[in-house]
């Protein structure tokens, strides 16, 4: 038996999300139809957490056990040739057999591209919240260096994450940047783990201080405005000590 | 009565080529739809030429007559909120009445991208032709250079090119230019005009030579290899005088 350990990008608007949904496509429901097929039989394939439907994925995490032998170049093409373009495993190692791509995941880095232009591109629309109208650009990047560190983001989770009632909502933040772009805003954040629904709702956030609301922008503010919207998430990396 | 002149985006992936095609989606059909709405009465659009389905625009360029006194930034806007986001007018300007926008171009660009690296992105895939096979670049960067200047191209137009039987098929290529870039292949022909399938075709000439085929690479070949898939084509530019 060997572990397997892939890097895995994806379009989210072509998917309900990573998670295995029954009867609708999911990014894990189709690896491990292909995987499957490859192997034989049913096999399980872990990733270092969920993304949301429409979330994008630059490199994924995710990682299965075979007992087929192929060696790791011919298994990465034969996946390849099963999936649609949508979905590219883009590596393939063989790492410790309990290797859990959830556990010992010790950063993750997300992008959000927001655009500023007035006319969005119909190639860049997929991949942006394209959002036009004025903000105050200068209090987004004051209020985005806030979130470093190590905080209580509860008020930055999705209301329905009842699945994680009773478990620590703290989580650390490595790095918080607002950056300007030429036409654009990039949001970029690495921290040990995120809450579901929490990069969506930190932009959300600095849109609301953009927008002048939050007259307080020294301390985490609470959630405030619209959860933003998925397409313009990307899930850049996933980083494993040695 | 205004002559108004547009630049069009589209990813010709969401469509039956430019052309109206009676109950198939295209951007020309399209196009006189929604101005057609603004208008209140059936209106023509008319462009700088046709793209195959398939083929993508930066800025293709049309006109139509208006009797609506709608300003030009309004009308680019009421264009674009009633499109879907696949089409996006990119500018709108006021023309002399008689402004045609096939018969007044001087010169259009084309742009095909082709991915030489082994695993395509899901991102690109849509706009670039997959080649990750060995190709003798040297030969298509000299072959691409012969393309240059006027000749006979029927060699390279489409087989089904009825309609313009007993037409002449010389046309002038002012620049012809394969470029490496990371990872890419890029080719960039500029010239007065462009038979249906001939920036294809050049391009599956291009290909052939790469492969190691046509001998003889110091004149204009005969047509050689499969058109080259559409979805790696961009018309990028069309000009006109002053």
């Amino acid at each position: 038996m060997r572990r397997i350990k892939v890097r895995v990008a994806y379009d989210g608007g072509e998917f309900y999300g990573w998670q295995v949904q029954p009867s609708l496509p999911t990014v894990q429901g189709l690896l491990e139809q292909v995987v499957g097929e490859i192997e034989g039989k049913a096999v399980e394939v872990a990733g270092s957490g969920r993304t949301d439907a429409g979330v994008h994925a630059l490199a994924q995490v995710a990682a299965f056990t075979l007992e087929n032998p192929i060696p790791l170049t011919n298994l990465r093409r034969a996946i390849n040739r099963l999936l649609p373009p949508t979905v590219r495993i883009l590596s393939a190692e063989e790492v410790h057999p309990d290797f859990h791509p959830r556990f010992e995941a010790q950063a993750k880095t997300y992008e959000y591209r927001m655009l500023r232009e007035e006319v969005c591109s119909p190639f860049e629309w997929p991949y942006v919240h394209h959002y036009p109208y004025p903000l105050e650009e200068d209090r987004m990047i004051r209020l985005a260096a806030v979130f470093t560190g190590s905080h209580d983001f509860s008020a930055f989770a999705a209301a329905d994450e009842s699945d994680t009632a009773g478990k620590s909502k703290v989580r650390t933040i490595f790095s918080s940047v607002l950056e300007r772009e030429p036409g654009r805003l990039i949001y970029r954040v690495r921290g040990s783990g995120f809450l579901k629904h929490m990069v969506r709702n930190l932009v959300g956030t600095l849109l609301e201080a953009g927008k002048g609301n939050l007259a307080e922008l020294e301390t985490l503010p609470p959630k405030s405005g619209p959860t933003a919207p998925a397409k313009g998430l990307f899930l850049v990396e996933v980083e494993y000590g040695e």
